[in-house]
């Protein structure tokens, strides 16, 4: 495993974003928290399906990225939290579809019994489902005091449910799945990281710049930024899953080459992976350099990626 | 089974619309098709299983409402296509999801084998997830010269996604899967009937006035017609359920009774329920009488709907 050498103004840093973190996590969670109806809203199995899976302890890279996109060219907070709260439910939709049987049928997500363990596969289907419908919903709200325009939530549903959908998120899945077993060359597995995770942290990155009203130019940057992250991210994820426990990761390890998955480690060897890993996140960095010192907290989101161990 | 008596003048307005039917279809699918990526598209397998449930002979009730209630107020048929096309997207996916293993688990729909059975679970949930997201991105295209305000799009989002989730037809497929084997009241079937299928219905009607660009008073009758004819759809449905044979159906027939589903011939007995939907479309009448003329087809739609036998 690489080491990484730390500066007492490295671990200051680091500390500064640990908190940062933690705040945003709790602005993002008190958000979907009160848009979603109680879990006793009729019917209840939905609701509580729905929370079960939003709540159970996920990172929150997604919203956290449009909140720091958007930071990074001077936008609002206020104005970004519905459209990053929609990231995480339409992440977390492709979570709960992602694990059922006929999938890949995984027991275990973040530490927790995966949905259709608990609520069954129908009630998961439709919880799926239902996410992804709410984030539409919540995508085009409006109201005498909506802070964005129709034209920017329009633009932004866009490009989200393209990223989802077959040329995007669907479209990486699909193919991920129809690789299993088989051998899978370099296109094949630059095809469905760029698609299955890649797409929507990219939408992500850009779509904080539109709601913050950044220029084309930054959304370029956000756009190259949010692609090379997605990439590294995706082979860090496969290097986890070869080299940690089930334990660590609170999901099923080593599953990648049980079920004959296309992985970066599989096609370049452990070494390669990780300094393509490294290549990638230095691409990143370089991309939002334009944007200065309010870029800070996607720099450090990018370094965190790499180093991460879960 | 009862018997409608037609005058001369009735089976010339029966075979006026049909014409109207034929060509609407036409103008529905053909807009679908050029919409949608080609057979071929990479990956090839998610484009095909979309297009096969797409173009599986339904019946486009949903995308034809919308049309003709745009119609109803002299709205244009180009401005609201895209709307309508994106409603039968999303029943489209209903219908996939809903047969799968785990909910209805049905082999059969418009007499042709369902999609998990032709291309297995994991595609067919994915092709559901894929239309509805295309629906999404649909609604949300815009070009220099898009017909429609930013405005409209994102009302049209909100009403739809409102009326296709967890408020709407996936809380009715809750209700209604939990309701299997079970004692269910009045209460609960209307729940199901209202939510399941009727939702969408009255959304699609809601939909053509609006981007039609009707007045608030024309949307409240479309509304009010929506509803009762939705309920009367899913009345007819049941029964129907109950009197022919899957031959006739193209989907499974008897099944509600061998599931134990909730169905109004099973609460009221056949005559009651016979009853129920001619009330229903007389009210249904009733509320499109402010539209005139031009709410013919409506009105053809809703008798049509009474006296369907498949």
């Amino acid at each position: 495993m690489s080491q990484i050498h730390k500066t007492a103004r490295g671990i200051e840093d680091d500390q500064n974003f640990d908190r940062y973190l933690t705040e945003k996590r709790r602005i993002i969670e008190q958000y979907l928290d009160e848009y979603l109806p109680g879990k006793d809203t009729y019917p209840a199995s939905i609701s509580r399906a729905v929370r079960y899976s939003l709540f159970a302890g996920g990172k929150r890279m997604r919203p956290i990225l449009v909140l720091a996109s958007a930071e990074a060219v001077g936008g609002s907070e206020q104005k970004v939290l519905p459209v990053a709260a929609a990231f995480e439910m339409i992440h977390t939709y492709s979570l709960i579809h992602d694990d059922l049987p006929a999938m890949d049928n995984d027991s275990l997500r973040r530490g927790k019994p995966t949905s259709h363990t608990v609520f069954g596969e129908a009630l998961a289907i439709l919880a799926g489902d239902a996410l992804l419908t709410y984030a539409f919903q919540l995508l085009a709200e409006r109201s005498k005091d909506s802070l964005l325009t129709a034209e920017q939530q329009v633009r932004a549903i866009f490009i989200i449910s393209r990223a989802a959908g077959v040329n995007g998120m669907i479209g990486g899945q699909v193919v991920d799945l129809e690789s299993e077993g088989r051998f899978v060359d370099n296109d094949i597995l630059e095809y469905i990281h760029r698609h299955k995770t890649g797409a929507l942290i990219r939408a992500a990155a850009e779509i904080g710049v539109l709601v913050g009203g950044g220029s084309e130019e930054q959304f370029k940057s956000a756009s190259r930024y949010g692609e090379n992250i997605g990439l590294a991210f995706q082979v860090i994820d496969d290097i986890l899953d070869v080299e940690e426990s089930s334990e660590i990761l609170g999901k099923s390890a080593g599953k990648d080459s049980r079920t004959g998955k296309a992985t970066y480690p599989q096609v370049y060897g452990i070494i390669k992976a990780r300094k393509e890993a490294a290549r990638l996140t230095h691409e990143a960095l370089q991309s939002i350099e334009p944007f200065g010192e309010r870029g800070w907290p996607l720099s450090a989101l990018a370094r965190r990626i790499l180093e991460r161990r879960t």
